[in-house]
């Protein structure tokens, strides 16, 4: 039995290029979870967050285009999971503003990344604000209206970045609490577990440090950088530490359990440094070698990379438009034709929610859940037999919403809580 | 000889239903002033902004539909001048986010309307930020992208709002010297003539001194309210003073000279107050009343208001479609098939702005002025002859844009230093 679809949103910002270390601690994790079953999984290219730091035009592009290449390289598949680019979706701004009016400015001042400015200016005896932009103060709005456009369950997020899902959780409680439930709040997941990889000086793998393991530079650079990897004085034929190794746990962050214990016993045995970097270097080759013609194909074919990204826009506004038209008619921008009273009440007579069963051509038997104005609440897997079908919509009209786990998904852009109430108000009526 | 044409904007905050004050103040002289030549005006209705102050769907609605009725009843010709509704406008909420990348948190800090929440926090001795929503905060980004994004040159505000034109010219400056000269810098024009009327107590007509006449209210009501209009207690017969008389004053806001002269002689006479205010309810009603039709028909039809409302924002669409594009490639959101630096510098060397002669259906003769790019920069009005056309191009490639005074007008989006530069690059190459 499945439970409800679980939806998962990652943001990439789009500025520099990727090294070895993003792939082990972000990209490969990411790949690997956005093909667990039972999630639907966004990933978008976070250009206008790019902004807030960076004002040039090409670099913006050129970043855009190689972090596309990269994610998709490694096995991200854009049929599969919702990847665009945020500069795409016109909704996101727009939702942007509609949150920006229900959010407190006392929340934004208690950011951390503005008063993490905020400190510094004070401990340079300037002026709080100075280089403070309204982008750096704004960009937790950006983020919220990022996440809850698409009604993500959970967003995977670094500790730093813990603060700024509360408050878009705060948000978007501002806003259902205004105009209905609208939004599902969303919850940090953060992996402890995620590796961090040491670079080539045995210090965490960062761009600060220059010590970084091009992920996919020519093969020859790679092979330079490994063979740079700091390591002791020890001679061939001496056996080697494994701990405090780099060397060692770079290996360990590809290699499976018996590769593993090979390279252990390799170093008790008194492989030499050359011959071991050699062997880091074949394995992180295997993985990663196939990738980079992916990678080298794509970047040399931005037209075919435009495509992708432009399909990626066009499935994410599948739900994000008819989404934005839901919330604009909740806070009032409205059709100046619909009128608010006597025809939603005459409306609201009428109809109520339904359930509609159907056959489809795999032969099986489904149903649909669809609210007054007919939008999609809840989907049903396949049945074998019409009587099954209606056996899960008789359980569902007797103990509600509990009892969609393994029968019905929510549709994209409903909410729990919308399923949760259309339920009520249908086995009310 | 005209002069180039010069960009009006005027935001309408949709809240609330405009009475006989805003009518004289603000709705008539805006009319008039859409009828000058050698202007073009742009008239949207600011429903985000509305958005700030008002959490009540059904009253956006309504007062978007009511104010939206009262400017067309009153004159307005949406097909003369852009008439929109600010929420229709996409292009908007995205240039909010373009220019709050390029604006320094400490500009918002110390504009007036923040600053008086915060006075009046401080006097209650509660947070600074008390009450405060991140929407009153970014309203000067939001209005100068209202403003930017269609290269107004002139604001007709009140005296209040000069400082957020100051502080949009701010961010277009900004935005200007990262990303080149994309945006015209607005001026504020301030109309210290506008009259103000009393309203039936004497004092301003104001909504919140609860002593306003309805502009469309029932001819009925109006009535009524005119003849509350307070005065002294000289019976019939009695000579009266006019100075001081607020039914006087607004009776000289309808009236001619001639008619003025009339009252004033009735009032020296002894007219009975009674007479006077049916003088009064006449005169205005001979204005108001045909306006009246025109709104209870538009109000009672908003298809056709919507209708007339979607055909502004194409047209509106038209100028910010192409616009933003030109913004989202200038910060770098580009299609990444665009190759940015070999493509860029060969296109450079092959095309160059130029001028097209050609003749139109009217038989006259003219030119345009375009870019390298093919877009439009000056548009000749028509010559008779050819040769008269091919004079104005060759003084406008001897002289600049100073030439352009009498035979050609900036194309809309196009802003004179685009002209200027492209003139200079014309004759350098």
């Amino acid at each position: 039995m499945n439970a409800p679809v679980v939806r998962y949103l990652t943001g990439i910002t789009t500025s520099g290029t990727p090294h070895l270390g993003n792939y082990v601690g972000a990209i490969r994790p990411a790949v690997q979870a956005s093909r667990r079953p039972g999630t639907r999984n966004f990933y978008f290219l976070a250009d206008y967050h790019a902004l807030i730091k960076i004002d040039e035009p090409a670099r913006v592009q050129r970043s855009t285009l190689e972090i596309a290449a990269c994610w998709l390289a490694a096995g991200l598949d854009p049929e599969h999971v919702f990847f665009y680019r945020q500069s795409d979706i016109p909704e996101i701004p727009e939702l942007t503003w509609l949150l920006t009016c229900v959010t407190g400015k006392g929340l934004l001042n208690r950011a951390h990344a503005y008063k993490a400015q905020v400190d510094k200016n004070a401990a340079a005896g300037v002026d709080q604000d100075n280089d403070v932009t309204a982008g750096l103060f704004m960009y937790p709005v950006l983020m919220a209206a990022d996440i809850v456009l698409f009604n993500a369950h959970k967003v995977p997020v670094g500790r730093d970045q813990v603060q700024h899902l509360e408050m878009a959780r705060d948000m978007a409680s501002s806003f259902n609490h205004l105009y209905g439930e609208h939004f599902t709040l969303p919850e940090a997941e953060v992996d402890e577990s995620v590796a961090t990889l040491p670079g080539l000086d045995g210090r965490k793998m960062s761009k600060s440090y220059d010590n970084t393991i091009a992920l996919f530079g020519p093969r020859e650079q790679v092979r330079k950088q490994i063979f740079s990897i700091v390591t002791d004085s020890r001679a061939p034929g001496e056996p080697k530490d494994t701990e405090g190794s780099a060397l060692f746990q770079i290996y360990q962050a590809f290699a499976d359990e018996a590769e593993t214990a090979a390279l252990r016993k390799a170093y008790a045995e008194g492989i030499s440094w050359a011959d071991a970097k050699q062997v880091l270097f074949d394995r992180i080759d295997r993985e990663i070698g196939p990738m980079r013609e992916r990678y080298e194909s794509l970047v040399n074919n931005p037209q075919e990379l435009e495509k992708i990204l432009r399909r990626g826009a066009d499935k994410a506004r599948g739900i994000a438009t008819p989404f934005i038209a839901k919330l604009r008619h909740a806070v009032g921008l409205r059709n100046l034709a619909d009128q608010p009273q006597a025809a939603g009440k005459a409306k609201a007579k009428a109809a109520l929610p339904s359930f509609k069963q159907y056959r489809e051509a795999d032969g099986k038997h489904y149903f649909k859940f669809v609210d007054a104005d007919g939008a999609l609440l809840l989907q049903s897997r396949g049945f074998d037999s019409p009587q099954d079908a209606g056996k899960a919509v008789a359980r569902l009209k007797q103990e509600g919403w509990a009892a969609a786990a393994g029968t019905a998904e929510l549709a994209s852009g409903a909410t729990e809580s919308q399923a949760a109430a259309a339920l009520t108000k249908l086995t009310a009526a």
